[in-house]
Formats: structure tokens, C-alpha cells, sequence
């Protein structure tokens, strides 16, 4: 049908879009060439480097597209009425552009490119004397990672590896972060929560185990944002947030010298009000290592919403795009190796409370005692365009267990059970966030079903800030890390 | 045909390999753990990685050969009478292999892991007291471009790029190591040669133009192995012996304290005959800098070995198993890298004497002098089963230029000038090593070939090691780099 060949033509770019953005991307890459010397002249080049990976990928994305279908990498939009093909793995492009620009903001992070007299540098700031090496090979093993994930992620896409071979895979993207963290002889301990301090003390030396629970991180953040995916934009927009909310977390710890000026001589005031400064604001409390810290979350995190949203203007509904598994594998790695590489994992856990929702649903089905089919989105109906909960049928009379498992999920509202009337066997919603919502909002759109998924993402980082500051003193003194 | 079928199943592995090889590479990654400690530890870890190399590389291919062609990566065989799809890209496995074992290293080169006082240490040679995170970030670096090389590799074996547009994107995969090199303030002076020295003194700083030299240097490697390429075992076998030739250099300027000691006592002598010892023997001249460099380069190249031994296995006539461009992509990247970061890369060029003799002699068709067909490759002649130089058509009567550069080449022997009777235009063999070898030795048979090139590539290496050790003097003093 014509019409429908219409609305899956690439989404049409505003010209006003690249007439407006690359003056203003421009002006972050040079303002920090220029004297006065900005306090932090790096965050200010991955802000401009966030705004270009957001024009490159919102260009590159539709301009690629027919490449991916001409290599039969494209599959069908089963939550349509149309059969036309739509390029798959178009992650690639995303994750391409993301390391392509964080190999190219290595002069910027670390060398004095800014600057031609290291005595300015070390009066104002971030920049030291000597040369740091050591951050450099942190940030390049996080960079090897995350090019590890994206091999795999298209390896995935290409080869379709199975469910159960793929889950520990991100393990092997995480190796490169181990062996630097080993061989520099990354500290292993952890602060332990005041409850448990009477068993193991104020720190404890995980050893091995520290090595086990970052690639377990890894393993975490790649497969619960794959997991949780089949509508459009689901994967991007889930990607999109937790960045953001990452964002939020490391501009706490930022000094705000910029900003916190009130321009009161504007006013007739005598004074101007001046708050801040470099190691003194923020919840740093003066830490020059917590700074550094977050500002190398920064870097990793500002690209990355920039190539999440150009993407997800392809991506939205009705999507002309699809991320392919590789989306997932390198934003999922790329937030695994802030949470290690600037130590806030915990905090970082908080962002994904849906993907932990979904997984910790997701169990039963995972470990077989509830039948699961290969696709578990939601079902369409053509007639009425509405998503509605996809089923699962039990093959045969359910054991005790999953007996007991289908009544609490049921009497939560997580799932609907009906009885098939020619079987006569239990007939159950699949045990997805998505067909939970689906269950409790009742049928709705497929974009409206992704505006809900981004809310409760939203109300989640909303509640893990909470947790975070509000609550982690029951765990945590002072010393927070 | 059932023969031909069966002579297309994958190539046997005696288990005897397995059970020889394994303690070997197993002793050889233990032993630097005891004491006494052998004096370059590192060295006895790379040999046993590039013998795992060897192993996981021989066993994988074969293992993967039906994935792949599942993934409709695969092809036929050009120069055979049989249609059998060959799994194309295998290169890819190599890569991966290859790539994850450098990481694996990573604290076999760079940590204490041998030992745990670092006086002992510090008596012993290599290793030195403060970590050397500047050589792991080199190190990092090299190994993100590798990674960078293998994902557009296979990109090109999926996508199936242009020759025209892929010239130039090894340069892509060179950026880490610019950008490192870059933020480190690497050198960027050169040695000018003598005879040069009275118009530009001693030492030149190429300055920008040093980057450009250090990208031309990756586009080159990468690209002239992937240009002689067609015939089974071509790229494979040019990649092995070039890694073997940098081995051999590197191994002239390693310390050799372990077996030159003779020992005499078994023969019933007094004393014992030793001699060389850390630092102070072979070409190194007890620079501890180029010991280390050559070091750097046996690190990389050592398993290289290993990886393109264990599938020349299977690629060797009648190819199993095609390598794609990634493996050309990959160990081009990997003798630019080595090249570059230990300093040797006018030396690393004479090792690639065939392919800038291949790529002179192409030029008057890649640029369009002569027409270009799509193949180069030999024909193949199915009743005799022998490899002909294969033709390319004049389409219209030859400019001037084109009759000369016909007749010099024709006069040097290198192609064979035929008139077609029944256009009257000149019709000549392609401009290729493999097809100058038919025109002067006569149709061969496929394996005869790759023979015949693989004798080509070994005596330009030795041509290559008389130029830079018995010529050198001539260019330089003795201060050689």
C-alpha cells in the first residue's frame, strides 16, 4: 500500500536542526581553547562532542539504513499491519559513532591540549602537572571493552546466537577492565553497610570475588536492557534514561563555579553573589578524586545520549530502525564500566530498578517452571491497532510450585490467568513488564505503551535518587562512596 | 560428488598436536612463576600464548566453518571444479583469538605477577620497580586498533564494500594510535639519512606530517596484503612469513642469557662457557629502550604466529576455509602497530617487498590505464587443473601512454601482450605477482603457486635483512633505530 511505503520513508531531518546544533557544538569544542580558561575545559569538549554524536547519528542512521536491508540485516515489525522490511541493527551505527568519538576525545581528556604552561593548568584545576598515564589506561581499557560488546552485539545479530549461550557473553567484553584493574592492582575492597559491620568490620577484601561481581555487572546491565524489549523504542529509550540519570548523579559531584554567579550588578547591587569553585562544591566535599571520578563518567555518558537520541528519533513509533542486539550490548557495557571504573556500581543499580523488576518477573519463565515461548511482546491486534498481553499456554496440569507461583503473581495483579476452555489447562500473560502493564492500563497503543515504559523508568531513577540520598545513611556513614 | 564433498570435510586433527603441544605451552606459561626466574618472563609467557594460539585457532575454525556458512558467509572456490560453499570470513575467528589473547596478557606483560619483591626484580632486567602505565596505554592503544581493524574488516566481508571506498579505512583504525600518541606528546623527530643531512640536518620534526606517515603506514600494510590475494593460502602464508621476519629482527635484539650458556660440566670441563647475560648483548647494545621495544613487537607477533599457523592449516590447498579481508585487515593493523610503536618501521617495509613489488607493477590498472577486471586471480583451467595468467581486454586501441607502459612491462617480462583476432586490440595478462610468476614459470597447479609466492616472500626477507644490516651504514650511522 502507498501509504504505508509514506510512513516508513526515513523520518524527514529539520533542516533548522543542523543550522542550530553545530554553531552550538562548535563553540563547546573551541570555547575551552580560549583564554579564560573554563574550569573544566574537557566537560566542556563532551558537551560538544555529545551534541555532534547526536547529528552524526540522526544523519547517518536513515542514510545507512538500505546498506543494512541490501545485507539482510532487517526483519519485519511483528506489532504492524505492514510486512515491509526494516533495517535491523542499526546499533552498530550508534556504537560506532560513540567509540569513534571517545577515541578522538583522548587529546582532550587527557593531554594539555587546552593549554601551553602547566602552571596555569595546575592553579585552575582539573588539569595536574604530570602526565596521567594511569587514568589514560583505564579509560582506553574501558574503550576496549566497550569495543568487545560491540563486536559481540553484531557478532550476535549476524550469527543469532541462542538465549542461553549468549547471557554470559558480556563477560568476555568485561575481560579487558579486569586485566588492567588486576594489573594495576586495582583495590578490592569494599565498604561494608553499618548493619553488617559487626561481622565483617568497616572494610572488607572481596579478592577474586571483586573481579567476579564486575563482570557479573556487565553481564547485568547488557542482558536486562535486552531483555526487556519488542516495542519500539523500548531499548533506546530505557538507555536513554538510565544515561541521563547517570548524568544527574555526576553533575552532584561537579564543582559549579560557572552558574552560581548571580549577576546582582545587573540588579544595581553593589556585590556580586558568588558561590563554588573547584573542589569545593558539590557532593565531593572538596575530593578531587570523586571529581575525577565523575567526570570520567561524564565522558563516557554525554556521547552516549547524544547517539541515543538521534537514534530514538528513528527508532520512535512507528520505528524506521531497529537497535539489533548490539544497542543493547554496548550501552549496557558502557554503563557497567562507569559504575566500576568510577565506583558508584551500587548507585548505578538503583537506575535500573524496572530491568530488575523485569528480570526478578521475568524468573519464572526464565528457569522453565512456566512454559516460554520465543517471543513474549505483546500481542497486536490488527483490528483494533491496541497491544493486548501475550499468553502462555501450559502444556500439561502445573506442578505444586508453578501452581503456587501463578496465585502470587495473580493475586500481586502481575499476571491474568485464564483457563484454555478446549485443554482445560491454565493459560497465563507472560510474565514481562510490559504485558504487566498491559494487564493493569488495560490494551493501549503501541506508542503509548512505550511513553508508560519511559515513565516508570523515569519514576524509578525519581526513586533511586531518593534511596540514594535520602536513605543511604542507614547503610552508609558519612564516607560515602 | 561424494569425493569431492569428502575432500572438503574438515581437514583432520591429529590428536597428537593436543597431546604434544598442550604441556608445552602449559610449562611455558608456568615456569616464569617459579623461581629461578628466567630473565625476560614475559617472553616465556608470549611463547605459550602464541602456541594456545596455535591450539584454540586450529580447533575453532573447523568448530565454526557450518556457523558461518549458516550466517551465508561463505563463497565458492574460484580455481576449483567443485561448487561447494567454503565459510568465507574466518578471519574473524583468527581476530577474535588472536585479540583476546593480547588482553589476556595484559598482566603477564605489565604486572608483578611473577614476583613479589621488586628488588629481585629490579636485579633482574625487564621489569621495573614503578608500573609502567605509559607502555600499557601504548599497549591499550594497539589494541584498540586492532579491534577496530577486525570490526571493519567484517564489516567489509558483510557489507561488502567498495575497493575504491575501503582504500582508506584502515586509517579509521589507526586513530587510537594517534590519538595516544598525540596525548602523550610522542616524538615526532626522524634520522634523516646521511646522504640527505646537508639540507636537512641530523634530526627533522615531521611534526603533523609524522601523523600522516604513522596512517599511510597501517593503509599500506593492511591494504597490499589484501591485493595479493585469490589463490588458497595467499594471505595467510604472506602474513606468516612477514610476522616470522619481524620475530626474527626482534630476536636480534633481545638479551639471550638462556642458552648460551654450554655446558661443559657435562662434558667433564671445570668451568663453564657463558656469555651474553640482560642487556647486554645482541643488536640492543644494552639500550634497555630498544630490548624493550623489541619486546613490545614479540608480544604481538608471537601469538600472530600462532593464529595464522593454526588456520593456514585449514586455508591451505584445497582451502576449508577462506579468511575474508579481517585477517588481512587484522595482521596488516598488527605490523603497523608494531612497526610504529617499537620504531622500526622503514625495517618492517623491507619485509613487504612482493607486495610493494605487486603494487608497483598494479598501478597502471588500479589507475585506470589498463582496464581492471573485477578478478585478478589466474584462471583455472578445469581439464588440465592448472592456473593460467589471467587477461584483461583492451576495449579501444591504447593511448600512447598505455602502448609504452605495455611495451616496457612486456619488455621486462612481467606480462604477455596477445592481440585478439577478432577486435585487433591487445589483450594482456593482469598485472599481478601471481600472474607475472605463470607468465615466466609456465602454468602451475594452485599449491605450486602459493609455493612459489610463499619462496618470493622468503627471499625478500632475507634480500630485506642483507639491505638493513649489511647496507644500512650506507644511510645511517650507528646510532640506528
Amino acid at each position: 500500500m502507498p501509504q504505508q511505503v509514506a510512513s516508513l520513508s526515513p523520518r524527514p531531518l529539520p533542516a533548522i536542526l543542523l543550522v542550530s546544533l553545530i554553531p552550538v557544538g562548535a563553540w563547546l569544542l573551541i570555547r575551552p581553547l580560549l583564554d579564560p580558561l573554563p574550569p573544566l575545559p574537557a566537560f566542556h569538549a563532551a558537551l560538544g562532542f555529545a551534541i555532534f554524536a547526536f547529528i552524526i547519528t540522526v544523519y547517518l542512521v536513515p542514510a545507512l539504513g538500505p546498506t543494512f536491508v541490501k545485507a539482510r540485516l532487517s526483519g519485519r515489525d511483528l506489532l504492524k499491519t505492514y510486512d515491509t522490511p526494516i533495517p535491523e541493527s542499526l546499533g552498530l551505527v550508534c556504537a560506532s559513532v560513540y567509540i569513534l568519538l571517545l577515541i578522538l576525545f583522548i587529546p582532550f581528556a587527557f593531554s594539555d591540549v587546552f593549554l601551553n604552561d602547566y602552571e596555569v593548568r595546575s592553579r585552575h584545576g582539573i588539569v595536574v602537572a604530570e602526565f596521567p598515564h594511569q587514568k589514560l589506561a583505564v579509560y582506553l581499557s574501558s574503550l576496549l571493552s566497550l569495543m568487545i560488546a560491540t563486536l559481540l552485539g553484531f557478532l550476535d545479530d549476524v550469527f543469532d546466537i541462542r538465549w542461553r549461550h549468549k547471557l554470559p557473553v558480556p563477560i568476555i567484553a568485561s575481560i579487558p577492565l579486569l586485566m588492567v584493574y588486576y594489573a594495576e592492582r586495582g583495590n578490592t575492597n569494599v565498604v561494608v553497610p553499618i548493619p553488617l559491620r559487626w561481622l565483617f568490620g568497616v572494610l572488607v577484601n572481596l579478592g577474586p570475588l571483586y573481579y567476579l561481581y564486575m563482570s557479573l555487572l556487565s553481564t547485568f546491565s547488557t542482558n536486562s536492557i535486552n531483555i526487556l524489549a519488542g516495542i519500539n523504542g523500548s531499548e533506546t529509550s530505557q538507555a536513554l534514561i538510565i544515561a541521563l540519570s547517570v548524568i544527574i548523579n555526576d553533575l552532584l559531584y561537579l564543582p559549579w563555579p560557572f552558574g552560581f554567579r548571580v549577576p546582582l550588578h545587573l540588579l544595581g547591587g553593589q556585590v556580586e553573589l558568588e558561590f563554588g569553585g573547584p573542589w569545593s562544591a558539590g557532593m565531593a566535599y572538596g575530593s578531587r578524586e570523586l571529581v575525577e571520578r565523575h567526570l570520567f563518567s561524564l565522558y563516557f555518558m554525554l556521547p552516549l545520549v547524544g547517539v541515543c537520541a538521534g537514534f530514538l528519533y528513528h527508532n520512535w513509533y512507528p520505528a524506521r530502525a531497529f537497535p539489533g542486539d548490539t544497542l543493547c550490548y554496548v550501552t549496557g557495557m558502557a554503563f557497567a564500566v562507569v559504575g566500576i571504573q568510577a565506583h558508584f556500581s551500587k548507585t548505578l543499580l538503583l537506575f535500573f530498578i524496572p530491568q530488575i523488576f523485569n528480570f526478578v518477573l521475568s524468573c519464572p519463565q526464565l528457569f522453565g517452571l512456566v512454559p516460554c515461548p520465543r517471543h513474549r511482546v505483546p500481542r497486536f491486534d490488527k483490528d483494533s491497532g491496541l497491544l493486548y498481553p501475550s499468553t502462555a499456554e501450559l502444556k500439561k496440569a502445573p506442578s505444586a510450585l508453578t501452581a503456587f507461583i501463578l496465585e502470587v503473581f495473580s493475586a500481586l495483579g502481575l499476571i491474568r490467568v485464564a483457563t484454555n476452555k478446549e485443554t482445560g489447562l491454565p493459560e497465563v500473560t507472560n510474565f514481562t513488564i510490559l504485558n504487566v502493564f498491559l494487564v493493569r492500563l488495560g490494551p493501549m497503543r503501541e506508542d503509548t505503551l512505550v511513553k508508560v515504559l519511559i515513565s516508570s523508568q523515569i519514576a524509578g531513577s525519581v526513586l533511586a535518587f531518593g534511596v540514594r540520598y535520602g536513605m543511604a545513611w542507614l547503610l552508609y556513614d558519612g564516607n560515602r562512596r
